[in-house]
């Protein structure tokens, strides 16, 4: 491995840690819990991880002895920067509590577990990896744990290697799995305790309980730096449209932080299109309106902030999709053997009116797109729709039609870009390299404390890391019954932007002025050695959210 | 203007200066120079500018009084981090000299001399701007000064405010015109000097004297950060090949210089693809065969880095492309009235046989971008050709065909990237706030000893600023005779990436095993405050390139 010299300066970096966790360890148990709903029929679920209490952990004064424990760790779904500090937070919790404790890594996600995949992660191979970004120590795989069949395989290779406890690093799809398997494995008293950690860069893995979920904070700065140049370069040049897709499809999380942090012309937030059951139509006269008032104050340039998801978020368009997937579901290979050329027209007829109104009116190639790409569920694939051409290229077609009317005097130049791959597996920043780690050796201490079906918590993490606050969530606590491939399942309720929460609030508050003024703000690189308000300040999004909490206290 | 942290921090750092230029400062003059060739044609064209001897800024011991003066600045075509340094150099500078002097930015480029839009540039408007990225403090535009009618509208405004030399900050065009403006100043007795800053993020305007043009080093780390990020992503879930197209039309170093730093498993060079006249087959079979040498060691994921202007740079798609150009320049309403669904037909019919083939198996896409979109002279605009979405489509097919004939098995998945807006306006290196700020004072300097067409350089800038040797090049030493529009005209010769020079060669020295290993390097972001190792290196590219002149000296 060829080091950069950032990364060989990056390494001796000493993640900062809650003060509890520094000393002599002991826990403290609040009163049992209780999932987010359906109480009853998650209890039915989960009888052995159900309603345990909340655990934080405060200074102790009697040395407990620890015994030596093998200890497994997975890194489950997209990277995150940070996830090397978790799996060095663990390594350096169960070597603390005792030198002879041992940690396994599973190759390439969960299914390294299934099919038996692993490497020991010795000391050496650790401090390769301290402060890195990216999964790929032992790398990262999709691969669903859920199936009975699998979590015996599993404990084949547990058993095989003594490993007593086993660290799944996911998002909360990959959390909800963490306690069946927790819940599965005590039910048969297999002895082995699984424990959680919230990992995804989307931001959609919080409660009250986990302040944000790790890779968001390093994640949004990386986007946050190159918006923030894009901007500048917009204003330097004067003469073109942005339209910026960022990654977060379930929720607008990343958007809404970047626009936070960058302030710009506009940002669309899939949450507040859906609770306003906005058109097409609707979000693309918003744009036009404002970029033909940017141009009366000869502003013929701007930026667009558009989330990963937002097309399934507007309510008619998720209609023609669900019509598009049931037509394809059963005509497919009638589908395919149509022309190329009449392949549209044909389609269009075979649509609702009201929906093959809508599909007339898209752009060839998103036509196209939300005809071709289905993932093995059948379902379109909303990644490979290039949203922000869309919406530029409607814009543009609005535009015209705005200047016949009279209502736009201006010119009208877009340029598109996506921003995903390029912050998942950046260095993670200060918070997240701190947060990272103290999540880790709080998963170490809920192992030494002999827990399983709890996710690793840290709070408070906007006072400084000292006065952080750890300890464990039972992860049922999160859960709620939702319809998942037609059954109800227990599932870690997905945390959407809130349309009442402070985040979305200030921005809301600010937006108009943002549309018209060009106020943008150029937040630059991550810092790692800089002056503090640089290297260690947390997402805004948190800061807002910290600040009401304790309003609220 | 909100203010991010990190831009109120940096605003407090000091540009390093070469000592020569902290104290008392006197010229030396060398021999006089000569155009790089066509020596009779451009001192013909250039009487009053060509011939003009090297300055160097040494030490002197007399204090020299220098009357105030009123300077005025333009910037020129693209961004190029640095920018604002460059001007906030000749301000201190100017103000060093004599207090009393000003300086007038032109608004939006040299537009803006034309149109006589112009700012006076105060301590205060200079002071917010100082190591910030963008050109907004005045913006910038791509007007060429280019005719005697431009200049003698120009005359009129620097007359009016009493502007007695003109700094013009852009590429090698931008420094051509230049000079002819200060050859034509020059000639009338206009008493307007003019001096040229090298300005680009291509990298392709330099030469012994000018090391490198500014911009360049920041660009390119800001993209190499990016490309870092991808590839660890990449790594870590091992499933997909990124294809990334890098800004740079004309020439590739910015892939070169990324490819030195990241060490991607495959770089196409453009001018090593010209010189040995690859057909885009040649191409597509070299990146497909890496794809399948890695897939054979189970490794279905890699990076490939692409030069913007590749298309231009194959021999046979340049055939092709002039071919298209010429039938509609004929043609072109013709064939926009024929039906969208038969122009491809129609097109590939007209064309050569040799060019109807290549022109038939191209991505329908791609083949549409090639027919649509001419710029005001007729060519093909190459930047909005998706060279990255050609290639990996290309491949794919390519790949589907070698697993029939036995020749691939293993997977292929692509995403596509392209970087260029991102990095032009990131907020300079300390390599580029040193250097920008030391191109302004010394473009300073030259205005002070009375010179004109002359363009400002610094040089040794891998040695510490400290021992950096500041002083002054005559344009037309850069210049030989081209062909623009039909007619020879004398102008800067650009630098292409030299087949035989270290960079390259270093690359090509390496790019085998990269391409079959997985050796990846992360840069991560520019540090501006950290350990000088991280903070402080030049580019790859001139530090290769600083060696050999060493080594020859």
């Amino acid at each position: 491995m060829t080091k950069s010299a950032l990364q060989i300066a990056r390494a001796t970096y000493k993640p900062k840690v809650p003060r509890t966790l520094e000393g002599i360890v002991k826990i403290e148990e609040g009163k049992s819990t209780q999932s987010v709903s359906h109480q009853e029929a998650i209890q039915k679920e989960f009888p052995n991880t159900y309603g345990m209490p909340l655990i934080t952990f405060v200074a102790g004064t009697e040395k407990k002895q620890y015994s030596a424990v093998n200890v497994g760790v997975i890194l489950s779904g997209g990277q995150a920067p940070g996830g090397h500090n978790v799996i060095a937070g663990i390594f350096d919790g169960i070597k603390a509590m005792n030198p002879d404790s041992r940690l396994y890594g599973f190759i390439l996600g969960p299914g390294g577990l299934i099919d038996h995949q692993y490497i020991e992660l010795t000391a050496d191979i650790i401090d390769e990896y301290r402060n890195t970004g990216g999964f790929d120590i032992i790398g990262s795989g999709r691969t669903k744990l859920e199936t009975k069949e699998q979590f015996e395989k599993g404990l084949v290779i547990l058993k095989k290697l003594n490993i007593k406890a086993l660290v799944i690093i996911g998002g909360d799809d990959s959390n909800t799995n963490a306690c069946v398997l927790a819940e599965y494995y005590a039910q048969k008293g297999a002895g082995v305790q699984v424990i959680g950690c919230p990992k995804t860069i989307d931001g959609d893995l919080k409660n009250e309980m986990i302040e944000t979920s790790f890779g968001f904070d390093t994640a949004c700065k990386v986007y946050s730096e190159v918006i923030g140049n894009i901007q500048r370069d917009c204003n330097s040049s004067r003469k073109y449209w942005h339209f910026i897709k960022l990654m977060g499809r379930s929720a607008s999380h990343i958007a809404l932080e970047c626009a936070l942090q960058v302030q710009p012309n506009i940002c669309l937030i899939s949450e507040e299109i859906e609770a306003k059951n906005q058109s097409l139509d609707d979000i693309i006269q918003y744009i036009a309106d404002i970029v033909a008032k940017r141009a009366e104050n000869g502003n013929n340039f701007g930026t667009v902030l558009i989330p990963e998801g937002l097309i399934e978020f507007i309510p008619a368009m998720k209609k023609l999709i669900h019509e598009l997937n049931e037509y394809l579901a059963h005509y497919e290979e009638e589908f395919k053997r149509i022309k190329r050329s009449h392949q549209l027209a044909h389609i269009t007829d075979k649509l609702s009116f009201e929906n093959s109104k809508i599909f007339a009116r898209l752009p060839e190639n998103v036509a196209r797109q939300l005809t071709m790409d289905r993932d093995p569920h059948g379902n379109v694939q909303v990644s490979l729709i290039e949203t922000e051409k869309l919406l530029a290229e409607m814009v543009g077609k609005r535009l015209t039609e705005m200047e016949k009317e009279g209502k736009f005097k201006g010119k009208f130049a877009s340029l598109v870009h996506f921003f995903g791959y390029e912050g998942r597996c950046a260095a993670p920043s200060n918070y997240d390299a701190d947060y990272c780690y103290s999540l880790g050796y709080t998963a170490a201490g809920l192992i030494g404390f002999g827990k399983t079906g709890y996710m690793s918590s840290v709070r408070n993490t906007t006072a400084p890391a000292s006065e952080w606050i750890a300890g464990g969530v039972p992860i049922t606590m999160m859960m709620n019954m939702e319809r998942r491939h037609g059954d109800m399942k227990p599932v870690i309720q997905k945390a959407l932007v809130k349309l009442d929460g402070g985040p979305f609030k200030t921005f809301a508050a600010h937006r108009d002025a943002w549309a018209i003024d060009t106020d943008y703000v150029y937040p630059g690189p991550i810092q790692y050695f800089g002056p503090t308000e640089v290297c260690n300040q947390p997402t805004i999004t948190l800061q807002i959210e910290q600040k009401e909490l304790h309003q609220n206290d």
